[in-house]
Protein backbone atom coordinates (compact mmCIF):
# COMPACT_ATOMS: atom_id res chain seq x y z
CA UNK A 1 0.00 0.00 0.00
CA UNK A 2 2.76 2.90 0.38
CA UNK A 3 4.32 1.54 -2.30
CA UNK A 4 0.87 2.46 -4.46
CA UNK A 5 1.15 6.18 -2.62
CA UNK A 6 4.18 6.48 -3.51
CA UNK A 7 3.53 5.48 -7.52
CA UNK A 8 0.46 8.21 -6.81
CA UNK A 9 2.44 11.01 -5.76
CA UNK A 10 5.08 10.42 -8.55
CA UNK A 11 2.36 10.67 -11.13
CA UNK A 12 -0.24 13.32 -9.29
CA UNK A 13 2.48 16.63 -9.75
CA UNK A 14 3.51 15.92 -13.07
CA UNK A 15 -0.18 15.83 -14.30
CA UNK A 16 -1.42 18.86 -13.04
CA UNK A 17 2.02 20.78 -13.76
CA UNK A 18 1.95 19.17 -17.35
CA UNK A 19 -1.83 20.94 -17.76
CA UNK A 20 -0.33 24.40 -17.03
CA UNK A 21 2.49 23.95 -19.21
CA UNK A 22 -0.03 22.78 -21.89
CA UNK A 23 -2.07 26.06 -21.23
CA UNK A 24 0.50 28.59 -20.69
CA UNK A 25 2.71 27.45 -23.82
CA UNK A 26 0.33 27.62 -26.47
CA UNK A 27 -1.91 30.72 -24.69
CA UNK A 28 1.46 32.60 -24.37
CA UNK A 29 2.44 31.46 -28.33
CA UNK A 30 -0.41 31.45 -30.41
CA UNK A 31 -2.28 35.07 -29.29
CA UNK A 32 0.93 36.41 -29.50
CA UNK A 33 1.72 35.31 -32.97
CA UNK A 34 -1.81 36.13 -34.45
CA UNK A 35 -1.21 39.69 -33.07
CA UNK A 36 2.38 39.92 -34.55
CA UNK A 37 1.46 38.72 -37.60
CA UNK A 38 -2.05 40.90 -38.10
CA UNK A 39 -0.04 43.93 -37.10
CA UNK A 40 2.06 43.64 -40.39
CA UNK A 41 -0.85 44.12 -42.55
CA UNK A 42 -3.60 46.08 -40.25
CA UNK A 43 -2.92 49.33 -39.00
CA UNK A 44 -5.44 49.70 -36.26
CA UNK A 45 -5.42 47.96 -32.87
CA UNK A 46 -8.63 47.39 -32.72
CA UNK A 47 -8.97 44.89 -35.62
CA UNK A 48 -5.97 42.94 -33.32
CA UNK A 49 -7.42 42.98 -30.20
CA UNK A 50 -10.98 41.72 -31.71
CA UNK A 51 -8.76 38.99 -33.42
CA UNK A 52 -7.13 38.17 -30.25
CA UNK A 53 -9.77 37.79 -27.76
CA UNK A 54 -11.59 35.90 -30.27
CA UNK A 55 -8.54 33.45 -30.45
CA UNK A 56 -8.82 33.23 -26.91
CA UNK A 57 -12.05 32.72 -26.32
CA UNK A 58 -11.95 29.82 -28.71
CA UNK A 59 -8.64 28.22 -27.95
CA UNK A 60 -9.57 28.07 -24.13
CA UNK A 61 -12.35 26.33 -24.59
CA UNK A 62 -11.48 23.95 -27.57
CA UNK A 63 -8.33 23.49 -24.98
CA UNK A 64 -10.05 23.17 -21.91
CA UNK A 65 -13.58 21.71 -23.14
CA UNK A 66 -10.82 19.31 -25.13
CA UNK A 67 -9.09 18.57 -22.15
CA UNK A 68 -12.12 17.74 -19.77
CA UNK A 69 -13.17 15.36 -23.06
CA UNK A 70 -9.96 13.56 -23.11
CA UNK A 71 -9.45 12.78 -19.89
CA UNK A 72 -13.27 11.93 -19.47
CA UNK A 73 -12.80 9.36 -22.38
CA UNK A 74 -9.51 7.95 -20.90
CA UNK A 75 -11.23 7.16 -17.67
CA UNK A 76 -13.77 5.19 -19.87
CA UNK A 77 -11.28 3.26 -21.70
CA UNK A 78 -10.21 1.98 -18.25
CA UNK A 79 -13.37 0.90 -16.99
CA UNK A 80 -14.35 -0.73 -20.91
CA UNK A 81 -10.62 -2.78 -20.52
CA UNK A 82 -11.35 -3.06 -16.72
CA UNK A 83 -15.01 -5.14 -17.45
CA UNK A 84 -12.97 -6.99 -20.59
CA UNK A 85 -10.39 -8.37 -18.30
CA UNK A 86 -13.23 -9.44 -15.38
CA UNK A 87 -15.24 -11.11 -17.88
CA UNK A 88 -11.75 -12.94 -19.25
CA UNK A 89 -10.55 -14.33 -15.71
CA UNK A 90 -13.91 -15.73 -15.68
CA UNK A 91 -14.35 -17.31 -19.38
CA UNK A 92 -10.90 -17.86 -19.92
CA UNK A 93 -9.08 -18.61 -16.67
CA UNK A 94 -5.92 -20.55 -17.84
CA UNK A 95 -5.04 -18.41 -20.93
CA UNK A 96 -5.13 -15.36 -18.09
CA UNK A 97 -3.19 -17.56 -15.74
CA UNK A 98 -0.21 -18.25 -18.63
CA UNK A 99 -0.31 -14.30 -19.54
CA UNK A 100 0.77 -14.01 -15.64
CA UNK A 101 3.81 -16.72 -15.82
CA UNK A 102 5.06 -15.09 -18.82
CA UNK A 103 5.30 -11.86 -17.18
CA UNK A 104 6.39 -13.20 -13.80
CA UNK A 105 9.15 -15.03 -16.30
CA UNK A 106 9.94 -11.82 -18.30
CA UNK A 107 11.05 -10.18 -14.75
CA UNK A 108 13.48 -12.92 -14.01
CA UNK A 109 11.52 -14.93 -11.36
CA UNK A 110 12.81 -18.21 -11.15
CA UNK A 111 10.93 -20.89 -12.72
CA UNK A 112 10.27 -23.39 -9.66
CA UNK A 113 8.77 -20.04 -8.03
CA UNK A 114 5.94 -19.18 -10.86
CA UNK A 115 3.65 -21.25 -10.30
CA UNK A 116 3.47 -20.49 -6.34
CA UNK A 117 2.77 -16.92 -7.03
CA UNK A 118 0.74 -17.37 -10.24
CA UNK A 119 -1.66 -19.11 -7.32
CA UNK A 120 -1.20 -16.47 -5.38
CA UNK A 121 -2.38 -13.43 -7.39
CA UNK A 122 -4.76 -15.62 -9.35
CA UNK A 123 -6.45 -16.57 -5.85
CA UNK A 124 -7.89 -12.97 -5.40
CA UNK A 125 -10.25 -11.91 -8.37
CA UNK A 126 -9.98 -8.07 -8.15
CA UNK A 127 -5.38 -8.55 -7.45
CA UNK A 128 -5.77 -10.95 -10.36
CA UNK A 129 -8.02 -8.06 -12.60
CA UNK A 130 -5.63 -5.36 -11.00
CA UNK A 131 -2.54 -6.71 -11.86
CA UNK A 132 -3.29 -7.42 -15.37
CA UNK A 133 -4.42 -4.27 -15.91
CA UNK A 134 -1.27 -2.38 -14.42
CA UNK A 135 0.97 -5.39 -15.99
CA UNK A 136 -0.22 -6.56 -19.26
CA UNK A 137 -2.18 -3.29 -20.54
CA UNK A 138 -0.29 -0.91 -18.78
CA UNK A 139 -3.44 1.25 -17.50
CA UNK A 140 -4.07 2.35 -13.97
CA UNK A 141 -7.25 4.47 -12.97
CA UNK A 142 -7.70 7.68 -13.71
CA UNK A 143 -8.29 9.82 -10.64
CA UNK A 144 -12.14 11.03 -10.62
CA UNK A 145 -11.38 14.52 -10.37
CA UNK A 146 -8.81 14.64 -13.22
CA UNK A 147 -11.38 15.80 -16.40
CA UNK A 148 -12.55 18.57 -14.16
CA UNK A 149 -9.53 19.99 -12.77
CA UNK A 150 -7.45 19.19 -16.40
CA UNK A 151 -10.33 21.69 -18.19
CA UNK A 152 -9.79 24.24 -15.88
CA UNK A 153 -6.43 24.06 -15.46
CA UNK A 154 -5.70 24.10 -18.90
CA UNK A 155 -8.37 26.74 -20.14
CA UNK A 156 -7.16 29.31 -17.58
CA UNK A 157 -3.71 29.01 -18.05
CA UNK A 158 -4.49 29.78 -21.66
CA UNK A 159 -6.27 32.80 -20.96
CA UNK A 160 -3.79 33.94 -18.19
CA UNK A 161 -0.77 33.56 -21.00
CA UNK A 162 -3.18 35.07 -24.06
CA UNK A 163 -3.82 38.55 -22.46
CA UNK A 164 -0.02 39.02 -22.25
CA UNK A 165 0.69 39.21 -25.47
CA UNK A 166 -2.74 41.04 -26.20
CA UNK A 167 -2.47 43.78 -23.37
CA UNK A 168 0.03 46.23 -25.36
CA UNK A 169 -2.89 46.34 -27.93
CA UNK A 170 -5.11 47.92 -25.75
CA UNK A 171 -3.21 50.80 -25.03
CA UNK A 172 -2.45 52.60 -28.15
CA UNK A 173 -3.63 52.35 -31.35
CA UNK A 174 -0.16 52.25 -33.00
CA UNK A 175 0.26 48.54 -34.14
CA UNK A 176 3.99 49.24 -34.75
CA UNK A 177 4.44 50.21 -31.27
CA UNK A 178 2.09 48.01 -29.51
CA UNK A 179 3.87 45.03 -30.99
CA UNK A 180 7.58 46.11 -30.23
CA UNK A 181 6.20 45.94 -26.45
CA UNK A 182 4.06 42.70 -27.00
CA UNK A 183 7.29 41.56 -28.58
CA UNK A 184 9.34 42.12 -25.54
CA UNK A 185 7.25 41.65 -22.72
CA UNK A 186 5.99 38.24 -24.27
CA UNK A 187 9.56 36.75 -25.05
CA UNK A 188 10.88 37.70 -21.47
CA UNK A 189 7.36 35.60 -20.21
CA UNK A 190 8.16 33.05 -22.60
CA UNK A 191 11.51 32.62 -21.11
CA UNK A 192 10.46 33.20 -17.30
CA UNK A 193 8.25 30.36 -18.39
CA UNK A 194 10.69 28.16 -19.75
CA UNK A 195 12.93 28.49 -17.15
CA UNK A 196 10.52 27.33 -14.27
CA UNK A 197 9.41 24.72 -16.45
CA UNK A 198 12.45 23.29 -16.64
CA UNK A 199 13.05 23.30 -13.02
CA UNK A 200 9.80 21.62 -12.46
CA UNK A 201 10.56 19.03 -15.27
CA UNK A 202 13.80 18.31 -14.12
CA UNK A 203 15.79 19.47 -17.16
CA UNK A 204 18.19 22.27 -17.98
CA UNK A 205 15.93 25.79 -17.01
CA UNK A 206 18.18 27.71 -19.49
CA UNK A 207 18.08 25.43 -22.39
CA UNK A 208 14.15 25.20 -21.15
CA UNK A 209 14.36 29.40 -21.22
CA UNK A 210 15.73 29.42 -24.98
CA UNK A 211 13.47 26.46 -26.35
CA UNK A 212 10.71 27.91 -25.07
CA UNK A 213 11.05 31.62 -26.71
CA UNK A 214 12.25 29.71 -30.02
CA UNK A 215 8.79 28.19 -30.31
CA UNK A 216 7.07 31.42 -29.69
CA UNK A 217 9.28 33.91 -31.68
CA UNK A 218 9.66 31.36 -34.46
CA UNK A 219 5.24 30.90 -34.67
CA UNK A 220 5.21 35.13 -34.55
CA UNK A 221 7.98 35.63 -37.28
CA UNK A 222 6.07 32.71 -39.50
CA UNK A 223 2.61 34.37 -38.81
CA UNK A 224 3.64 37.95 -39.39
CA UNK A 225 5.50 36.43 -43.16
CA UNK A 226 2.46 34.44 -44.07
CA UNK A 227 0.00 37.97 -42.81
CA UNK A 228 2.50 40.04 -44.52
CA UNK A 229 2.60 38.21 -47.94
CA UNK A 230 -1.02 37.82 -48.19
CA UNK A 231 -2.07 41.36 -46.69
CA UNK B 1 10.54 -10.37 -25.04
CA UNK B 2 7.08 -11.78 -26.79
CA UNK B 3 5.52 -9.43 -24.06
CA UNK B 4 7.46 -6.59 -24.14
CA UNK B 5 6.73 -6.01 -28.14
CA UNK B 6 3.08 -6.78 -27.17
CA UNK B 7 3.28 -3.45 -24.83
CA UNK B 8 4.68 -1.75 -26.87
CA UNK B 9 2.40 -2.21 -30.08
CA UNK B 10 -0.42 -1.76 -27.14
CA UNK B 11 0.75 1.45 -26.40
CA UNK B 12 2.60 2.84 -30.31
CA UNK B 13 -0.98 3.17 -32.02
CA UNK B 14 -2.60 5.47 -29.45
CA UNK B 15 0.41 7.68 -29.16
CA UNK B 16 0.01 8.14 -33.59
CA UNK B 17 -3.84 8.52 -33.34
CA UNK B 18 -3.48 10.64 -30.10
CA UNK B 19 -1.18 13.01 -32.46
CA UNK B 20 -3.68 13.16 -35.23
CA UNK B 21 -6.59 13.65 -32.86
CA UNK B 22 -4.97 17.11 -31.14
CA UNK B 23 -4.22 18.39 -34.29
CA UNK B 24 -7.11 17.73 -36.15
CA UNK B 25 -9.14 18.52 -33.36
CA UNK B 26 -7.42 22.19 -32.47
CA UNK B 27 -7.27 22.48 -36.40
CA UNK B 28 -10.68 22.23 -36.89
CA UNK B 29 -11.95 24.25 -34.09
CA UNK B 30 -9.59 27.18 -33.26
CA UNK B 31 -9.44 28.96 -37.27
CA UNK B 32 -13.06 27.57 -37.29
CA UNK B 33 -14.12 29.98 -34.11
CA UNK B 34 -11.51 32.30 -35.07
CA UNK B 35 -13.06 33.22 -38.76
CA UNK B 36 -16.28 33.01 -37.13
CA UNK B 37 -16.02 35.62 -34.29
CA UNK B 38 -14.37 37.81 -36.89
CA UNK B 39 -17.17 37.20 -39.67
CA UNK B 40 -19.05 38.85 -36.74
CA UNK B 41 -17.63 42.62 -36.78
CA UNK B 42 -15.41 42.56 -39.98
CA UNK B 43 -16.95 43.48 -43.44
CA UNK B 44 -14.39 41.72 -45.99
CA UNK B 45 -13.47 37.79 -45.97
CA UNK B 46 -9.54 39.19 -47.15
CA UNK B 47 -9.44 40.01 -42.96
CA UNK B 48 -10.66 36.84 -42.18
CA UNK B 49 -8.14 34.97 -44.50
CA UNK B 50 -5.23 36.75 -43.52
CA UNK B 51 -6.37 36.56 -39.61
CA UNK B 52 -7.15 32.93 -40.51
CA UNK B 53 -4.19 31.41 -42.32
CA UNK B 54 -1.87 33.18 -39.74
CA UNK B 55 -3.88 31.25 -37.42
CA UNK B 56 -2.83 28.39 -38.71
CA UNK B 57 0.75 28.85 -39.07
CA UNK B 58 1.26 30.49 -35.63
CA UNK B 59 -0.62 27.44 -34.02
CA UNK B 60 1.07 24.36 -36.25
CA UNK B 61 4.18 25.68 -35.25
CA UNK B 62 3.55 26.50 -31.82
CA UNK B 63 1.72 23.06 -31.72
CA UNK B 64 4.34 21.20 -33.96
CA UNK B 65 7.01 22.18 -32.48
CA UNK B 66 5.74 22.41 -28.86
CA UNK B 67 5.24 18.87 -29.64
CA UNK B 68 8.97 17.85 -30.49
CA UNK B 69 10.35 19.18 -27.34
CA UNK B 70 7.60 17.81 -25.29
CA UNK B 71 8.69 13.99 -26.55
CA UNK B 72 12.35 15.10 -26.58
CA UNK B 73 12.00 16.40 -22.38
CA UNK B 74 10.49 13.29 -21.98
CA UNK B 75 12.98 11.08 -23.17
CA UNK B 76 15.60 13.54 -21.40
CA UNK B 77 14.17 12.44 -18.30
CA UNK B 78 13.59 9.04 -18.87
CA UNK B 79 17.57 8.47 -19.40
CA UNK B 80 18.14 10.99 -16.46
CA UNK B 81 15.87 8.44 -14.33
CA UNK B 82 17.55 5.84 -15.81
CA UNK B 83 21.05 6.90 -14.50
CA UNK B 84 20.03 8.25 -10.85
CA UNK B 85 18.48 4.13 -10.78
CA UNK B 86 22.12 2.52 -12.07
CA UNK B 87 23.62 4.69 -9.46
CA UNK B 88 21.46 3.44 -6.51
CA UNK B 89 21.80 -0.10 -7.45
CA UNK B 90 25.61 0.49 -6.82
CA UNK B 91 25.13 2.75 -4.10
CA UNK B 92 22.34 1.48 -2.09
CA UNK B 93 21.70 -1.72 -3.07
CA UNK B 94 20.02 -3.07 -0.27
CA UNK B 95 17.57 -0.51 -0.15
CA UNK B 96 16.77 -1.35 -3.72
CA UNK B 97 16.38 -4.80 -3.18
CA UNK B 98 13.80 -4.15 -0.49
CA UNK B 99 12.16 -2.14 -3.10
CA UNK B 100 11.85 -4.87 -5.27
CA UNK B 101 10.52 -6.95 -2.67
CA UNK B 102 8.41 -4.38 -1.72
CA UNK B 103 6.21 -4.24 -5.32
CA UNK B 104 6.44 -8.14 -5.28
CA UNK B 105 4.99 -8.38 -1.62
CA UNK B 106 1.98 -6.13 -2.72
CA UNK B 107 1.77 -7.81 -5.96
CA UNK B 108 0.41 -10.73 -3.59
CA UNK B 109 3.62 -12.69 -4.13
CA UNK B 110 3.56 -15.59 -1.48
CA UNK B 111 6.20 -14.44 1.09
CA UNK B 112 7.91 -17.59 0.79
CA UNK B 113 9.12 -16.61 -3.00
CA UNK B 114 10.07 -13.27 -2.11
CA UNK B 115 13.42 -13.74 -1.10
CA UNK B 116 14.26 -16.71 -4.19
CA UNK B 117 12.89 -14.03 -6.70
CA UNK B 118 14.34 -10.57 -5.46
CA UNK B 119 17.41 -12.41 -5.78
CA UNK B 120 16.89 -13.88 -9.61
CA UNK B 121 15.99 -10.05 -10.24
CA UNK B 122 18.85 -8.51 -8.85
CA UNK B 123 21.44 -10.62 -10.62
CA UNK B 124 21.41 -9.04 -13.50
CA UNK B 125 22.32 -5.26 -12.98
CA UNK B 126 20.35 -3.94 -16.06
CA UNK B 127 16.87 -6.25 -15.45
CA UNK B 128 17.03 -4.86 -11.97
CA UNK B 129 17.83 -1.39 -13.40
CA UNK B 130 14.76 -1.83 -15.61
CA UNK B 131 12.59 -3.32 -12.79
CA UNK B 132 12.89 -0.35 -10.71
CA UNK B 133 12.38 2.32 -13.80
CA UNK B 134 9.34 0.23 -15.11
CA UNK B 135 7.76 -0.79 -11.43
CA UNK B 136 8.67 1.94 -9.35
CA UNK B 137 8.82 4.87 -11.34
CA UNK B 138 6.42 4.05 -13.77
CA UNK B 139 8.50 4.73 -16.68
CA UNK B 140 9.37 3.08 -20.52
CA UNK B 141 12.07 4.28 -22.81
CA UNK B 142 10.08 6.97 -25.03
CA UNK B 143 10.79 5.80 -28.86
CA UNK B 144 13.59 7.71 -30.59
CA UNK B 145 11.97 8.90 -33.46
CA UNK B 146 8.64 9.95 -31.53
CA UNK B 147 10.03 13.11 -31.05
CA UNK B 148 9.92 14.17 -34.72
CA UNK B 149 7.15 12.17 -35.59
CA UNK B 150 5.09 13.70 -33.00
CA UNK B 151 5.84 16.72 -34.27
CA UNK B 152 5.28 16.38 -37.84
CA UNK B 153 1.35 14.82 -37.44
CA UNK B 154 0.13 17.41 -34.65
CA UNK B 155 1.52 20.18 -37.06
CA UNK B 156 0.47 19.08 -40.53
CA UNK B 157 -2.73 17.14 -38.68
CA UNK B 158 -3.90 21.16 -37.64
CA UNK B 159 -2.62 22.74 -41.11
CA UNK B 160 -5.05 20.04 -42.79
CA UNK B 161 -7.75 20.49 -40.33
CA UNK B 162 -7.46 24.82 -40.42
CA UNK B 163 -7.81 25.17 -43.97
CA UNK B 164 -11.44 23.13 -43.99
CA UNK B 165 -12.70 25.85 -42.02
CA UNK B 166 -11.02 28.71 -43.92
CA UNK B 167 -11.95 27.44 -47.44
CA UNK B 168 -14.75 28.81 -47.97
CA UNK B 169 -13.13 32.72 -47.34
CA UNK B 170 -11.35 32.18 -50.39
CA UNK B 171 -13.87 31.70 -52.77
CA UNK B 172 -16.86 35.13 -51.81
CA UNK B 173 -15.97 38.65 -50.16
CA UNK B 174 -19.53 38.23 -48.40
CA UNK B 175 -17.97 37.24 -44.98
CA UNK B 176 -21.80 36.15 -44.18
CA UNK B 177 -22.16 33.48 -46.93
CA UNK B 178 -19.24 32.45 -45.83
CA UNK B 179 -19.45 31.62 -42.32
CA UNK B 180 -22.72 30.11 -43.07
CA UNK B 181 -20.96 27.74 -45.77
CA UNK B 182 -18.15 27.35 -43.33
CA UNK B 183 -20.06 26.40 -40.17
CA UNK B 184 -21.62 24.03 -42.43
CA UNK B 185 -18.74 22.23 -43.91
CA UNK B 186 -16.71 22.54 -40.15
CA UNK B 187 -19.95 21.21 -38.34
CA UNK B 188 -19.73 18.16 -40.52
CA UNK B 189 -15.97 17.25 -40.43
CA UNK B 190 -15.70 17.82 -37.05
CA UNK B 191 -19.34 15.31 -36.32
CA UNK B 192 -17.05 12.41 -38.79
CA UNK B 193 -14.27 13.36 -37.41
CA UNK B 194 -15.46 12.25 -33.79
CA UNK B 195 -17.19 9.37 -35.18
CA UNK B 196 -13.83 8.00 -36.69
CA UNK B 197 -11.72 9.18 -33.27
CA UNK B 198 -14.93 7.07 -31.05
CA UNK B 199 -14.21 4.45 -33.41
CA UNK B 200 -10.51 4.12 -32.96
CA UNK B 201 -10.02 5.11 -29.30
CA UNK B 202 -12.93 2.41 -28.65
CA UNK B 203 -15.63 4.64 -27.31
CA UNK B 204 -18.93 5.34 -28.34
CA UNK B 205 -18.50 6.87 -31.90
CA UNK B 206 -22.21 8.96 -31.80
CA UNK B 207 -21.36 10.24 -28.63
CA UNK B 208 -18.12 10.88 -29.67
CA UNK B 209 -19.27 13.29 -32.74
CA UNK B 210 -21.89 14.64 -30.97
CA UNK B 211 -19.31 15.87 -28.17
CA UNK B 212 -16.35 17.09 -30.89
CA UNK B 213 -19.26 19.28 -32.73
CA UNK B 214 -20.18 20.34 -29.21
CA UNK B 215 -16.50 21.61 -28.73
CA UNK B 216 -16.28 23.51 -32.21
CA UNK B 217 -19.73 24.72 -32.29
CA UNK B 218 -19.35 26.22 -28.65
CA UNK B 219 -16.10 28.08 -29.52
CA UNK B 220 -17.13 29.40 -32.91
CA UNK B 221 -20.31 30.93 -30.37
CA UNK B 222 -18.57 32.41 -27.93
CA UNK B 223 -15.61 33.74 -30.08
CA UNK B 224 -18.61 35.50 -32.43
CA UNK B 225 -19.98 36.50 -29.15
CA UNK B 226 -16.86 38.29 -27.53
CA UNK B 227 -15.70 39.43 -30.92
CA UNK B 228 -19.62 41.22 -31.76
CA UNK B 229 -19.33 42.68 -28.55
CA UNK B 230 -16.27 44.37 -28.92
CA UNK B 231 -16.49 45.62 -32.51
Amino acid sequence: MPQTEHIEKHFEAPVVIRDIVIGLADGLTVPFALAAGLSGSVSVTELVVIAGLAEIAAGSIAMGLGGYLAARTDREHYFSELARERREIVELPERERQEVADILREWGMPEENVQGAVNAISQDPERWVHFMMKFELGLEEPEPKRARNSSLTIGLSYIFGGLIPLAPYFFTANTRLALVISAVVTLIALFVFGFVKGRFTGTNPVKGAFQTMLVGGLAATVAYLVAAWIG
